[in-house]
């Protein structure tokens, strides 16, 4: 088992790279984009043998970007507070200058010649795309190659293996993922990362909008960049068509103090490593010694409903969406049987029994457990829960001739009720156990993507992370 | 000017091509979906040289699907009901077998390899996938050679040109088509179709997602085929993701007599000719004649709101599908400016002067309209009003050195109402002016696809057509 570094994560020591605090740097002359990006170039040629988080790069292209970037920092004219900032994009998305393979060997080499509305709006706000990241199979649970950089036999959780990788291994200050189910938040738990998956729609999603719970996220190393990136895209892309898009203002929002927050449990909890509930609920109680009210499932019973409109949200969310993907992944499958792996055909299979009434039915249980969501915006600022069920499992590989490992990388039931409830959530570096990240989440009402943020802030800047040995 | 047939429509004798009736035939075996495609075929060749309706055909593939359908019939083992039914795709929907061009230079030769969501679904049902029918550029306003099957002289409506042409000229029993401002009624109307622009979202899209009133719609030669092709799709491929989808019978619902229709005018009201307003107005006194109590905007204070609602329609309606499509028609103008008509590349630079805040207006604009026209749901089973200003106009094509003609493919003002309340309508091929069909559409609340439907098959048994000279 190889482990590179030994599983040594501190939430407390750990350092991300960031970018918006070498700005005054640019302004004054003494750094440049195009440094900026040849240290990271310098950091993934380091780090990607063993961490694996890229499908390909643009060197060229991003070196180019970083030069006219520079040029307008020097001029004093840059586009925006990302101008030079390198971004990694998951490998779903498309980009005009590199190829959309989806970790999916029936799109080896295809080439669209397009950029996702995201990457459209990052390039418009002056950022430098830097290359694709591991995705896992169409975004599904089919792994990629990337291993977890504080352990390589653990997985770094999917499908936005990638970028949640390529951030904890200091390769780039931010990069962008996608949600289904749990493809944002849990890998970049699982990798310490900070980051957001925003409400619903919030994030144009561009040619990916044929499932009805995907999201664009942002995972970075600090919240600042999180929320820069975030805003930027959106004023320039806008959000989903029909959808008014993520609300907030142009800067980071500043800290703010939650006075009370829900403790949500979910379906997680009964299956959750003692270690890992220690240490969530030593950081509820440093929340409890700060001042803030915390209200569990005990408590009230519109939280109680809330947690009972939930307890299946893995399964509805997950049926939903291989209901949604029915249609174009069965004409994959029959078109490239070959090019799809077994995982998938075997969802594929699942979709294909279910009928229009079996997928009215789920939408009416997501309809209610929103309500129930809804129903707790006068109890509380935001809900806080686990980002993900404990440290990343260990990841050995399928062994051929045995059944198909369900959860790969690993499980999203901590993630599934924000994307069922279409809320937004901020995940948190906030624990570590065992030597490795679990994350914290911060999930608001829809469009309450900046109020978490500020709520994120502050825990970040008054909260102490809680290490389990 | 060439005219092919002279202007001599009338709609109380034309007969569509129709595909329903056959099946009785199919079933003894005096007929077979290959011949019956033969036929297709034969008055494909005489009529697409005046006519133009297809960008391409793949007639080798529709035979072995013709094929493949007179076996299962003539085994007793049909798919559906459009087992062996020829359809036109217009050429915005992606099909495996056909390259998809969109009436766009910068998509010449682009082959996908993959079946939109609805054509996958009538593959799986035994339709006969026949070819792809022409679109106005990328489904806007920039006309492509189609004309119109009654006068070569004018336009057959956009942007579904091609499907409502190979309706009308009984090349095809039935034609998807698109909607997003009235790229499916307008021309349906024009050309003497009876054609379905669902609820919003009831048919599922499939990559076709990224604008918010888009619509798959159906142009057919009767009511049952224009239902059963839409039942097809539906219970095969769902709705769009996180919508119901259509609803409704899995068979042709009965006809029924309205009680109480609502007469809208629309922003098109004062720019109509006087014929067809007269025409109009012959037609709903048969309909008060009948029985049916009519309610006009000076009756109800309620429908004088939704009048003013969709004042600006068009406008609203416009601006909304430019924003949505700015990122991507941008990015394209920027990688293919030789590609792209003057007339697309002005829509993009209207939409670049925009801003989240000015589509989030947009948004609310016609939410407001939602609710008046959702307030009318008690008053009435439907409303009724015409579905294109008028005959077809002329069009002569652009004169190079002169202004830009606005709108080649004629006015939508009568279209963007129902495009942007979501709501379903049939229209009907009730109106001759001037020896060209004029539609009529009867508009439901959303979700009443198959109840508005009942109605029209009521009208069109019950009342006789109006002819103008």
């Amino acid at each position: 088992m190889i482990t590179n570094p030994p599983r040594s994560y501190d939430p407390r020591t750990f350092k991300a790279l960031t970018f918006h605090d070498v700005i005054p740097r640019f302004r004054e002359g003494s750094d440049t984009p195009r440094a900026y990006l040849e240290r990271c170039l310098a950091t993934i040629d380091a780090r990607e043998p063993a961490v694996k988080a890229f499908v390909v790069r643009n060197d060229a292209n991003a070196r180019a970007a970083a030069d006219a970037s520079s040029a307008r920092w020097k001029a004093g004219t840059p586009l925006s507070a990302i101008d030079g900032m390198p971004i990694a994009i998951k490998d779903l998305l498309e980009t005009k200058d590199m190829p959309t393979e989806m970790g999916c060997e029936a799109y080896r080499g295809n080439v669209t010649n397009r950029d996702n509305a995201a990457v459209w709006a990052l390039r418009q706000a002056g950022a430098v795309i830097i290359g694709k990241t591991v995705t896992a199979e169409l975004g599904g649970t089919h792994p990629g190659p990337t291993t977890n950089p504080f352990d390589a036999a653990c997985t770094p959780g999917g499908s936005s293996s990638g970028s949640a990788a390529a951030v904890a291994s200091r390769m780039v200050p931010a990069a962008l993922g996608t949600q289904v189910g749990g493809s944002v938040i849990r890998p970049a738990a699982f990798c310490g990362n900070i980051a957001l998956k925003p409400t619903q729609g919030a994030i144009n999603r561009g040619e990916r909008q044929t499932t009805s719970m995907s999201t664009t996220g942002v995972h970075a190393g600090c919240i600042e960049d999180m929320w820069q990136v975030a805003i930027e895209i959106a004023r320039r892309a806008g959000g989903d068509p029909g959808k008014l898009g993520l609300f907030g203002p142009a800067v980071p929002p500043e800290a703010t103090k939650p006075q009370q927050l829900i403790v949500v449990e979910s379906a997680g909890w009964s299956g959750l490593d003692a270690a890992s509930r220690a240490a969530f609920e030593a950081l509820l109680e440093k929340l409890a010694r700060a001042g803030i009210t915390l209200l569990r499932r005990k408590d009230h019973a519109w939280i109680e409903a809330l947690e009972q409109s939930i307890r299946n949200a893995s399964d509805i969310a997950n049926t939903i969406t291989a209901w949604e993907n029915r249609w174009y992944q069965s004409a994959l499958v029959e078109l490239k049987p070959q090019g799809v792996s077994a995982r998938l055909k075997a969802t594929v299979k699942k979709a294909e029994a279910m009928s229009p009434e079996d997928y009215r039915s789920l939408l009416l249980q997501r309809a209610a457990a929103q309500q129930c969501h809804q129903a707790l915006a006068p109890l509380a600022d935001a809900i806080i829960m686990l980002s993900c069920q404990g440290p990343a499992p260990l990841w050995p590989g399928d062994v051929p001739g045995q059944p198909l490992a369900p959860r790969p990388t690993g499980d999203s039931v901590f993630n599934t009720p924000s994307s069922m409830l279409h809320a937004p959530c901020v995940t948190l570096p906030l624990l570590g156990v065992n030597g490795m990240p679990v994350g914290v989440q911060l999930m608001g009402q829809q469009h309450e993507d900046a109020r978490i943020t500020t709520m994120a802030r502050w825990m970040q800047q008054a909260i102490s992370p809680v290490v389990m040995p």
